[in-house]
């Protein structure tokens, strides 16, 4: 059935997972954004208002990902006699390593499809969402659009031809969630990283991704532990986060089961045993970042096995 | 209790799985090779003798990894006072990248174990089997002693601690086995492997064995065979190899879920949906190595859940 307005939440996401460079990630419950698409009497689709931004995005509907996304979706239907006109309201930092354009893209691609009584199912929205990355990061990865929209931890098991697969998340597994104030661009970071490596470290590196999807499996909180090390990329792109090695001995301290680098950072994430223990971590790491005089977000959050989620107008 | 003879069986295994090098490995139900320990009066370990390796194998007890190994054990377990005298019967071609080394290591420690009662859990045997393939082979990898002594399908997650997870089995999962018959020394198959790769390699690597995994878990035949490919060793490897690629071509054909170097060769295997499918395979590799002028052995087995056996007297 075809509505007349729609108000979706898309979630956050933790790509890489420590040991799962490019290829794992996933959804939070909180932050997200929050996406408002509207019918309009004039065919295609404008972007009525962002807030919550800073003033930092584009606000050309071409250049948005929000709502390049939807052109390209309504175009790809055939249903370009659409007109909608977009809101969106970040509700999450922008250049945080959080996935902040893939909740956007996601949302707006999530609630143009509910829109129209979904006329795609929710996978075949995934080459839309990827496009949206190429136009804000210059690369079209999917491990920040896959788990923004399938929820859960998602793993792309290959590019060609695109190959999504949907790991079990652990029912008490918690996210501690931290986004220190200061500045790293995507692409300064991946640029930082080495194009070629050791094949000893890559051999120590898919032992723990094989590892950590083993305990996903079986819900062994210690067995992912075991596994989130990251000797390839994390020693790189920790140089550019401060107070990186404090605040995975602080959040191990608390009892972290791991630690590491959500996407290409700033923000951290540690995985918890709990509600509780996240909390305590989150806290701990934020209060350290404050006598450093670092601002920060911090969250609490399990994993959102939902993905975007339609919410009340 | 202890035990004045045992004679012990101990499976050949495949080592890599395709993606996952130096890490995965699985044990087969055949070939393997026969471990008989005797007691004799006189403390200390001899080779009583040794069939089937065409003269190939060492026979001073030293230097042998069947009688090494459990000389290694007896000093360990402060039993210097045991006086035994080994046969080892092997069952299985040699220097063919089916783990026969690890076989043998494997029988004659799960024999010693099992004639003095068993005084050491079985994964307490590990590290002396890892002895063993140093003395064997030059590098002390667990590939092949893990599943051999644990066996089903085994992940050694990393080694500094050894940290070796267990990975289910899938009920259906049949493998097919070809040793065509040429020399590709170990060794050799090691050193042209080169030092560095592409970190975009590696990803691809680590998106498949992590694929793998999950498809192990789930039994998903399909996922299991998208995730069989090793963009990074198996170029190399396969030029060692006659008639490697046909070989792949011909057991895809015939309904393959995968395929690929065992080990370091130059025995290739397929993972197959059935025992008549995996036959199918394996027979179908054997004609066309024949036509070919290229003696060859042929297996078809499930994955072996047990490891080593106890063979009736």
């Amino acid at each position: 059935m075809e509505k007349e307005y729609i108000r979706v939440f898309a979630p956050a996401t933790v790509a890489n997972m420590v040991c799962g460079f490019d290829v794992l990630g996933f959804a939070l419950d909180e932050p997200g954004d929050e996406v408002v698409i509207r019918r309009v009497k004039k065919p295609g689709v404008s972007l009525a208002s962002i807030t919550g931004d800073g003033g930092k995005l584009p606000r050309e509907a071409a250049r948005n990902t929000v709502s390049a996304g939807v052109v390209a979706f309504l175009e790809h239907i055939g249903r370009t006699d659409v007109g909608v006109e977009i809101e969106l309201h970040k509700r999450m930092p922008i250049g945080s390593g959080l996935g902040s354009s893939a909740a956007s893209t996601v949302g707006g691609l999530f609630a143009i499809n509910a829109l129209l009584g979904n006329p795609l199912p929710r996978r075949a929205l995934l080459p839309f969402a990827m496009q949206g990355e190429e136009l804000a990061c210059g690369h079209g990865h999917a491990d920040n659009v896959a788990p923004a929209l399938l929820g859960g931890i998602t793993l792309i098991r290959g590019y060609d031809p695109l190959d999504v697969v949907a790991l079990p998340a652990p029912p008490g597994l918690h996210a501690s969630v931290v986004f220190p104030h200061v500045d790293v661009p995507t692409r300064d970071a991946r640029q930082m990283i080495r194009a070629k490596v050791a094949l000893k470290d890559a051999v120590t590196q898919w032992g723990n991704i094989a590892g950590l999807v083993a305990g996903l499996f079986t819900d062994d909180h210690a067995l992912i532990g075991r596994s989130m090390h990251d000797v390839l990329i994390e020693p790189t792109r920790a140089i550019l986060i401060p107070e990186f090695h404090e605040m995975r001995r602080l959040a191990m301290a608390a009892g972290a089961i791991g630690f590491g680098i959500s996407g290409s950072g700033p923000s951290v994430f540690a995985f918890a045993h709990d509600a509780e223990n996240a909390a305590a971590i989150t806290s701990t790491i934020q209060a350290h970042l404050t006598e450093q005089g670092i601002g920060s977000n911090g969250y609490v959050s399990r994993i959102n096995r939902k993905g975007p989620r339609e919410l009340s107008a």
